[in-house]
C-alpha cells in the first residue's frame, strides 16, 4: 500500500516533487517524508525498543501540526527544503519500511490499531500529493502532465432525477462494532433526525455549470453568502478553479494536461460558495433546491445513492464533533479534532481517493474558499 | 422604542457619534441613521404615496449590506462621514418618525410586519450602539466613561451545579402559531435530536476564567482549536478583551470606564475560540466538558434554565439554516439568511439587549474571533 | 501667528477636526493639540520653572515621533480620540499662549532659537491642517467645501518659456550669518556643482497634464520609473488625486468643493512618480526634459524664478542631509534628520504655505508616492 | 566566461535551482536561462538572420523586466517552474553559446556592445545566482553548504585608521575616451564637488559590529533613521542576517555552512539601515562620523583606497542619474535608468563579485532594507 505512494511520483522529478505552490498545499516530498515519519515517531520509536532514528532532523521537517510533538518547520517554508533530496526521501522510506516489517508481528492491538490509522494517514496524503502536483502544475505556463492517460473516460449522459430521501431518525456514523477502520471524528454512531426531503440521483455536471455562468451565476449577488460573495469579488472568480477559454473552447487542467470540457462529467474544483450559489440558483428551477445535509447524504448512501465518488461533494453541514465525540489521548489525538471550526464536511470521494475513502462515514473537510481538491456537489430539495 | 435609541446618545459628543474604531464596528451616528433609513425605505418609500425622501444621498451613505439596493458606502469609510452632524441625524429621525406616525394607521398587515421588523432591527442596533461606543472608548487612553452607573451591580455567588438535560426529540425554534415577533432565521420550528448531557446552571464567572489563565490555559495549544491557537498567537491573546492589570488588580473596561472585575460575574468579551478552549480545559475537572448545542440550550431555556440574559452564551453549534428554511423574497431576505457561513450560534441574551430579544429560539450569530459584544459561555456536559 | 490655527478650524465641527482620514494624515485637533505641546514641552516645562502642566495624558497623546520624549498614541489611531474634545483643545491653546506670553519677556536667546522653532513648526502644521482636512472632505461623497471662497483664481495664459541657469559652483542652503530663520536641514550653506542646463518659466499646467493623460502618459511604462509603474498599477492611478470626470467636465475637489479645472493653473495633487514620467514623457517634445535638482532650482530661485509658490515643486533631489549637517542634540534634534531616507526633496511653496515658508533654501520633502499635498512640477532640460 | 555559470551549479542539484526562496531573489535555474535569453533576444533574434528561437516559451518565462519585450512570467512565480528542468536549461544554453559563437565574427560594432553588455549582464547574474542560493540554503535547517572550502581565509588585524579625502571638484564616472566596457548608469563622466573630510582605510569589521550590538546599537532609536527603525521593529532585527549565537559562539551562514565568526573580516549581510545606524553610533567615538558619499568614495578609490572589493560598501548617496544621463533607446534602455528612485549605492564589491565589476565607476544599487547581498561599510568623517 505505501508503494503506492512512491508510484505517484515516478514520473516526477526530484524539483517537482520540492516546490510548495501554495500554503495550503505541499510538495509531494514532503508528503512522502511526513507519512513515514508518522510511522517512525507514532510505532517505532514509541514501541520498538532499540530502534534508530533514520535523521534526528526528520521530527522537525516532516512533523505536520502535532503541537504535542514539539517545535516544526513553519508550513508556508516546506517548499524552501531542495534537502534532502528525493532520493534521501525514498531511502528514509525504505528503511522505515524494513524496520515496520520486522516490528510488525511483534505489535499488540493497541500498536495494531496505529498502524491502520497510519496507512489510512497514507492514503489520505496520496490523494492530496496528486491534488498538490496538479496545483503546481497548472501554475506552470507550460501545463505538463503528469499522467499520459485522459483523467475523465467519456460518460454517457445521466438524466437529472430526485430520489425521495428517507426521514425521521436514522443513525449515522461509523458503527465500532463492526471490526472496520474509521477516523475518530466518523464517530460515535448516533441517531440524527431527517426532516422531509429530496436528492438528485447524481452530481451536478460541467454542463449546468456552463448554464449557471451563461446565467450570470458569478455576477448576481442574489445567489451567494455574503463571504461568498466578498471573496468571489477579491479573487475575480467566475469560474472553476482550472478552467480556461480557448479559441472558444472551454478546456480544463487534469492531470493529464489542458483537456477539453466533457459536459456530462460532474463538475469539479469549485469552493463550497461557489456549490452554495449554484444550489440557490438552482432554487428558481426546483424550488427549495439547496445542498444536502451530512446526515442526508449519507443516509441516502447506506441507501444505495447512484453515482458517488468520482468528486467530493459539499454539504451544507459543518464540521463539528458528533456527539460524545472525544478525540484520543496524546498527539494523535490532534489528528482530526483540533479542525472543527470554520470547514464543511463533503462526502463521496473522488477519482483521486483511496478506494477505501470511499465509505459512507467518511468526513472530509474543507474551508469553504478552498478549491484545489476534487470538490463538486449534489443538489438535495426541501418536500 | 426609537426613542430609546436617541437616549443613548445622550452624553454624546457629534465627534463620539462621527468614529468608527474598527472596521466591525459602526459608529453612533450611522447606527441612528441607518435604522431610520431602514424605515424610510421598506416601508416609506415602497408603500406610502407622495413620501418626499428626506436627503437622497442618505440611501447611499445608510444602507448596510442590502445588495439589492443598490450601490452602498464602503462600511470601512463609515468613520469618515463627519458630514451629515449628529444633528441632520436627529433630524432625519424626526421627519421619518413623523412619516411614520402619519402612515401607520393605514398599514395592512404586510406593512405591520415591516414596521414590526424595524422595530427589532432597531433594538438590534441599540445593542451594537452601545458595545461599539464601548470599543470606541476602550482604545481612548483617558478612558472615557458613557454612564454614570456601575454596569455590574454585586453578585452573591452561585455555587455551579448540574443540570439534567431533556434528551431525545424536541421541538426548536420559533412557533409560527404564536402571534409573536420572530427574525427569519429563528424558523421553520421543528423538532431536534438531542443526545444526552447535563447543563451547568449559571454562565462562567471572571473567577473561573482568572483560574484558567493562572493554569496556563492560553498558553496549551491542547486546549485549543487550531485556527483558534493560530489566532490567539497572531494577536497575543491571553485574557478577555477588555481585561487589564493595574497595580495588582484585575480591572475590565466597561461602559462606566475602568471598574474592578467582580470575581462572581459572568465572564465576557470572550471569543468563541476562548470559550471553546476553556471549555476543554473544563474537561480536566468534569469529564466531557463542552459547549452546549444551540438545541440543547434552547430545550433547557423552554424549561427555565436559570441566570440567562447577562450574557449571550456561545454555543457550539454553526450559525447555519433550520430545516425548510427560506429567506424573504426581496432586499428584506437579506437580512439573516446571507451570514450562514462560518459564524457559531450565541443564545440568551446580555445587559444591553432590548429585553424583548431575550426570547429562547432567538439565534445570535458571530465569528469565532469576534469579541466585542458582550460574549460568555456557559458549560455542558457529555454524560 | 498661532491665532491662525485656530482661526482655520472656523468653519470644522468638533468631528471634523476629530476624523483620521488616512495614518498619512492627521486629525485638525490633534494638530492644534501637537503644536501646543511643543511649546509645552520644550518651553514651559524645561525652561520656566513653576510651569504647571495642562494635562498629564497630553503628553503621551499628543506627541508624533520624539523617541527622546517617551511613549506614545500610535499614530494610525490618532482619529479615535473623540476626547478631549475640540474645546478642550481650545483651552489648552489658550492655556499654553498665555504662559507663554508670561514667560517670553525672560527668555535667553536658546529659548529664543525654541520659540522661533515652534512658532515655524506650527506654520507647517497649518498647511498640514489644511491639506488633511480636504484629504477627509474628499472622501465625503458629500463633498463638503471648507471656505466659501475660489482657491484658484483665474489665471492668465503664461507661455512656456526656458531660462538658461546659472552652471559651475554656486553656494545653496541657509545662510547662518543672515539673521533669519531656517530649520536645521537647511544648511550648512555649501558649495554645489551645477551642470549647464535650462529650467521652465513657469510650473506644468492642467492643459499640459491633460495632454499628458490623453497621449497615454498613465499608460506606457516607457516613461515611468520602475517602483512608480507597479505604485500606478496597484493604486489604478490614472489622474492627479482630486481630480474626477462628471457630465463631460474634469473636476477638482479644492477646499471650496468640486470645481471645474482651470486649464492654466498649475496641476497639484501629484506623486513624484506621476512628475518624473510627466518629464520623461515631455522628453518627446524637448530633449532632455527631466525635472530640476534641488541645487538648481534654489540657484534660480536665487536669480529671480518667475511663477513660484502657488504649488510644491518636486525636485529630482534626493532628501539627504547637505555636507556637514549634524542634527541638534536631543529630542529637538529629530525634527528633520531622521527622515532622510527615501524622500524626495520639493521646493517653493504652495497656496496654503505659510508666506515665511516659501524661501528658496527651504527643503520639503515627501515619499514619492504621496500627493495629498499641493505637489506640482517645474521642468529643467539638460542642455 | 560564460561556462563559469555552468561551473557556479556544479555542486547544486535540479531542485536546488528550482526554489526561489523570496521575492528578491531568483532560482540559480532561472538567472542561467534568463542571461541566454539576453543574448537570444538582443542579439540573435535581433541581428542573426534565420536564427531559430530555442523555445518559443522561454521569452515569456525568462525576460525579467524589459516592459518593450512584452508579457512575462511574474517574478514571484519564478520558483513555480520545476519545467523545465536544468538539463533543458543547461541545453538552452549550449543551444545559443553554439549560434552565437558562429554569429560573433559576423557583428558590428553597435552588435559587439550588446555582447559585452550581455557579457557583463551574465557577470552581475553570477554575483546574483550565489547571493541567491545562500540565502535558500540558509533557510533550510539542515544548513546546506555549497562549496567544501571556506569563504573567508584569516585576516590579519587592521589597525584603523583615517585617510584624509581630496575636495574641491573631481571628475567622477565612466570615462567613455577610454575603450572600456561600463554600464549606462556610470556615466557621463562629471566634477562632482567634494567636502572636506576623511575615509577610513578599511571596512567596519565584525569585531567593530559586535561592540554595535553590545552597546546596545540595535536598541536605541537615536542611531537610526525613522524609516529604519521601523523597519527593524517590525522585522525583530538585531543582528546581521546570516548571524546566529550558538553554544556561546556566534555564528554566519556562509557558502560553506555555519562557520565561526572572524573579527577582523569585514561586516557582511547588513541594510543601509542598518550601515547607518553604526556610522551614527560610531560618532560618540568620532566625531562626524557618516558613510561617505558615492562621489568621496570613487575618488578616494582613484587614489588608492585600501582594502576594498571584499564587502559591497553602503554610500550615504541615493541612486539617482548623474548629470546628463540618458536610457539608451528600446528595451535595453530599462537596464537601469527605471530603478532610479528609493535605492542607495554601493561601490567597491565583494568576494562573489566578478573581478572585472570591482572598477571604481561602477554603481551598484539596493533598497535600504535589503540585505541577502554581500553588503557592509566603511566610514567617512567630517572634518
Amino acid at each position: 500500500m505505501r508503494g503506492y505512494s512512491v508510484d505517484l511520483v515516478g514520473g516526477l522529478s526530484d524539483a517537482d516533487t520540492t516546490v510548495q505552490s501554495m500554503e495550503d498545499a505541499s510538495p509531494a516530498k514532503w508528503h512522502l517524508a511526513h507519512t513515514s515519519w508518522f510511522f517512525e515517531t507514532f510505532l517505532l520509536r514509541d514501541h520498538v525498543s532499540g530502534y534508530r532514528i533514520f535523521d534526528e532532523n526528520y521530527a522537525y521537517l516532516f512533523n505536520s501540526y502535532y503541537e504535542a510533538e514539539g517545535d516544526r518547520h513553519a508550513r508556508p517554508e516546506r517548499g524552501l527544503l531542495t534537502r534532502p533530496a528525493l532520493d534521501d526521501i525514498l531511502r528514509y522510506r525504505a528503511y522505515v519500511d524494513a524496520a515496520m516489517t520486522d516490528a510488525i508481528t511483534g505489535f499488540g492491538p493497541e500498536q495494531s490499531k496505529l498502524v491502520a490509522l497510519g496507512l489510512h494517514h497514507e492514503q489520505q496524503h496520496q490523494e492530496l500529493l496528486q491534488t498538490d502536483i496538479l496545483h503546481l502544475f497548472s501554475r506552470n505556463p507550460l501545463g505538463p502532465s503528469v499522467r499520459n492517460i485522459l483523467d475523465d473516460a467519456h460518460i454517457e449522459p445521466v438524466k437529472l432525477d430526485w430520489i425521495t430521501g428517507a426521514s425521521g431518525l436514522h443513525e449515522i456514523g461509523h458503527d465500532e462494532t463492526k471490526n472496520e477502520f474509521a477516523f475518530d471524528c466518523e464517530g460515535p454512531r448516533h441517531a440524527a433526525m431527517i426532516h422531509p426531503h429530496a436528492i438528485a440521483n447524481r452530481p451536478v455536471n460541467n454542463r449546468e455549470w456552463q448554464e449557471f455562468i451563461d446565467d450570470d451565476g458569478y455576477k448576481n449577488p442574489a445567489y451567494w453568502l455574503s463571504d461568498g460573495w466578498d471573496w468571489a469579488r477579491e479573487q475575480s472568480i467566475d469560474r472553476p478553479l482550472y478552467w480556461r477559454q480557448r479559441e472558444g473552447l472551454t478546456e480544463q487542467f487534469t492531470l493529464s494536461g489542458w483537456t477539453e470540457i466533457d459536459p456530462e462529467v460532474p463538475v469539479r474544483h469549485i469552493s463550497f460558495f461557489e456549490a452554495d450559489a449554484f444550489a440557490s440558483w438552482a432554487g428558481s428551477k426546483w424550488d427549495g433546491a439547496r445542498l444536502p445535509t451530512e446526515a442526508e447524504w449519507e443516509v441516502a448512501a447506506q441507501n444505495g445513492l447512484p453515482h458517488k465518488g468520482s468528486v467530493w461533494e459539499w454539504t451544507g453541514s459543518a464540521y463539528r464533533p458528533y456527539p460524545g465525540f472525544k478525540p484520543a489521548a496524546g498527539a494523535v489525538g490532534e489528528y482530526n479534532g483540533k479542525f472543527m471550526s470554520g470547514q464543511f464536511v463533503l462526502k463521496g470521494g473522488s477519482d483521486v481517493s483511496s478506494p477505501g475513502h470511499i465509505r459512507d462515514s467518511y468526513r472530509n473537510f474543507f474551508y469553504p474558499h478552498q478549491r484545489w481538491q476534487f470538490t463538486g456537489l449534489r443538489l438535495a430539495l426541501d418536500i
